[in-house]
């Protein structure tokens, strides 16, 4: 069993060495949210307004011992990170099924392939074997800029990696292969427009 | 923030009054498995040989304390089971979006609806508006007999409750108003044949 370290208040699993303090918030120009609380925020538009319903899955966690402490809630009192078999975030539109992973890097220049998990990617390729679709939405967190590829533009990039080649992606390559989110005020990340680019192409 | 109370070694959330002993393994005639376990095997099955990407959502948890030990897995040291805000498992089948809640109960002579919480019916009704398919698998552990209610169904017996009618389906209009599953080897409980027929009723 593979445990990850969290980062941040959200303790989304990621690699000890990004992890400078564990209790620290996170801060961007982007009043202090993480892009994890704007697609909350977003699914909750998309949800209030009848767009789509997509939520984000709870956080995998291993439970080895609780206490039931008489006249009140039961305490998890030890516990481990797992790290996730799918992507985070799923749901329906337009009764499709929709599926994404979300991340961000404080690199300007290329986007590194390790923030994505290789049981991750090969879920992403069997959602779309079954005719759903799948994508991952990533943030320069330095310039504030979102992208959303579709996973099949990413699975090139992953394979592109396990043939020897480069570990990330240029900043020119997702520009090139994915389409820009623009931020708005609500919704905040509006990604079901893109979605609605990919039904389109594809459909 | 409700906390539930968990029940049994998986620690799914059950109200207080229904465990008995937490750490108590169930014991079916059922090789001893939960209708969890059971549906665990079926979806790996489904994956495994094509037929569809169907998951269980992990069990939702509010950590307030993590420790980080020098060369260790960060360790949870505090944390609280939450209430579901959906159902457990959603996933794809042909395109179309999956989502489900299962539920057993030791009754025999009719389902308890307390097994479901009323935002769980409110989020199976906003899926079927978004043209996707929501369903409970409900198990008579008892009898080991399955069936599979559509959430249109579900939320008729559900409004007769919140107008005051009675608080549980009887055996009789469970028979009447689901289908019943029949238990196999591999896949143990093969929900997407009734899933099937929920499709060539509706689309």
């Amino acid at each position: 069993m593979a445990f990850n370290y969290p980062n941040g208040r959200k303790f989304v699993p990621q690699p000890m060495k990004e992890r400078k303090d564990p209790l620290k918030k996170f801060s961007y120009s982007n009043r202090g949210k993480t892009l994890e609380d704007d697609l909350n925020e977003t699914n909750q538009y998309y949800l209030a307004h009848g767009i789509a319903v997509i939520h984000k899955k709870p956080t995998p966690v291993q439970i080895v011992d609780v206490h039931y402490p008489k006249r009140s809630a039961a305490v998890i009192k030890e516990a481990y990170f797992k790290q996730a078999s799918t992507t985070d975030y799923n749901g329906v539109y337009k009764g499709k099924y929709i599926d994404f992973e979300a991340k961000e890097t404080k690199n300007s220049s290329s986007f590194p392939l390790k923030n994505f998990h290789e049981h991750q990617v090969e879920h992403m390729k069997q959602i779309v074997q079954h005719d759903g679709i799948a994508f991952v939405i990533i943030r320069f967190s330095a310039t504030d800029s979102i992208y959303l590829m579709s996973s099949e533009q990413l699975v090139l990039y992953w394979n592109r990696m396990k043939d020897g080649g480069r570990k990330s992606i240029t900043l020119e390559e997702v520009k090139a292969s994915s389409k820009k989110i623009t931020l708005g005020f609500q919704p905040r990340i509006d990604y079901i427009k893109v979605v609605d680019l990919l039904i389109a192409e594809n459909f």
